[in-house]
């Protein structure tokens, strides 16, 4: 196996967030189920948006956020994507690249617009998340460089791409060159309504050993066996995939290896003002851990202090250095 | 003189801000005078968003960030701006409606694209912008609908528009309007450059009272006057204007009128973010007061409130209602 080029590459839904801070009503008005991720179309996205407060754009896409978080770290990250050539890909575009990541994935020049998220943050922090997939729906398996993916240390795919009709093709293509070439693969789970939706097809994926690594939240992992069971889908879950991480917000998260469960508590916040991008800067953290040798627990630190920062901001992305950070705390890899 | 439709309106620069947070080397690197307002042309801003880091995209503009705190604190507020039909138009004619503003001013069908101000905000807080004016500069008296004017209880002008061609027309001819209907005139000073480089109008504006209330932070003040001498300078703009207020960041402000100085001390804050509105929100809170019968003093303190709001977030819009802080705080006029 040759040396790597890139410590994780991701492939994702590329999509710029349209957040707005909004009380319980909107949502209740709006027929949206609250810490969920909701699929509309143009016209959706149409009466949301003239409905919605006044809004600021983020670059998101829950992978997108991941690999930006690694890049943050210090970590060597490209991802794959696809946006139009409008001004929002450009701005995708702009702020993935800025932190660092590789992204060539070629921007589609006619038909949807790039992705947004319009996401409403609550009171309480939550984001309610209502995705238009615009052009993020148009990723294919020529979009993937084998060359790329063979030479990253992890491909780190989202559970998101089974919703886009070609995006799972270039999924499992980039998971069988990924361990053609001896590398490995992770998952997050994503959602737990994506999960109701491809609740078979994720577990045929670890079951498989077509991933090597998932990333669940509670309610993700409750979804995928249909239980609310916590310690039986925990052991479940053992079972199913060589590794696994479950978060559980301020209670922390369990590291799931076949050797035994390692539980880590969650690093201190002074204030939670947004949620978003709370698992995918984990993941960004664990991985940034794994990748420099640490162990399960301190990787799990790393994806720990990595959450703890986004949610203390609006917005999916690292607004402060997380090697910085890390470093300070004494939790960077030797 | 027929009761107000509106309590302000706001004519100004129609801007979005690109914002990131950057090191001051970055400002030295690329020239930037740090705190400053600097207006750019197409090639520059493409060579400064290519080198700064991951962004987010806010609506801004001096006056319009003023006329949205108004609106926030529940006033009866209206804008005049120019705005292209491009995707930042359409996010600022969102974001100012969202909040309850009237903006009618038609969007170009053609020219230059949406301004936007790539804002670079330092670790001190301290923000640096770098303006494209694009569709702004195309302000002209057209765009003012006397009706409007006349039916504001105060018009309230930016003086970055002496910067487009046909806006200070546009500025002259609201004054003209609002006066004939009995109404008052303000302005916000905007910038010390930008004062550098219309002083003798701005005094000129004042002398021959086109303007009735002026705002100005200490550096404007002691651009205008020549002089680093603040007391000086402040007995002069008393003699110079019928009403003016001073901000001096976290020394408060100083309220001066024919009768006597108010000095009114800053609102506390917990952590200073950005200081980007600052000065638009101050105004905004000031103008609420006096909308609302307040004297000077408390009006100057509902300003402190909103501009200590502004400068704990990224952005220059509120994020929270002011008119519930205000409320809490036992400042909002009986």
């Amino acid at each position: 196996m040759s040396s790597a080029t890139y410590d994780v590459l991701g492939i994702g839904n590329a999509i710029v967030d349209i957040m707005a801070r909004t009380e319980d009503d909107f949502l209740v008005a709006h027929g949206m189920a609250k810490g969920g991720m909701a699929l509309i179309d143009e016209a959706r996205a149409a009466a949301i948006y003239g409905a919605m407060g006044p809004a600021m754009e983020i670059s998101g896409g829950s992978a997108a956020n991941t690999i930006a978080g690694l890049a943050n770290f210090g970590a060597r990250a490209a991802f794959v994507g696809k946006v139009r050539d409008d001004h929002l890909g450009r701005a995708f575009r702009h702020d993935i690249r800025a932190v660092g990541v590789a992204f060539d994935t070629p921007a589609a020049g006619n038909g949807a617009a790039t992705a947004c998220s319009y996401i409403l943050v609550t009171p309480d922090g939550e984001r309610t998340m209502n995705t238009y997939l615009g052009a993020a729906q148009s990723l294919a398996p020529d979009d993937i460089d084998p060359a790329a993916v063979a030479a990253a240390r992890f491909t780190y795919l989202e559970g998101y791409l089974w919703d886009p009709p070609r995006a799972k093709e270039a999924f499992l293509k980039a998971s069988a060159i990924a361990h053609g070439a001896g590398r490995e693969v992770a998952l997050t789970l994503s959602d737990s309504f994506c999960v109701d939706r491809y609740r078979d097809e994720f577990l045929s994926l670890m079951r498989t050993g077509a991933v090597d690594l998932v990333f669940a939240n509670e309610a993700e992992l409750h979804a995928l066996y249909g239980t609310s069971d916590f310690d039986g889908a925990l052991t479940q879950l053992q079972k199913d995939v060589r590794l696994a991480v479950v978060t559980r917000s301020e209670k922390g998260c369990i590291v799931a290896a076949p050797g035994g469960l390692t539980p880590v508590p969650a690093h201190p916040i002074k204030e939670l003002v947004d949620t978003t991008g709370a698992g995918d800067l984990f993941a960004a953290g664990f991985l940034f851990g794994l990748v420099n040798g640490a162990g399960h627990a301190a990787a799990a630190q790393l994806g720990a202090l990595a959450a703890a920062e986004v949610i203390q901001h609006i917005g999916a992305r690292p607004q402060t250095s997380l090697k910085a950070l890390a470093e300070a705390e004494g939790l960077l890899p030797a």
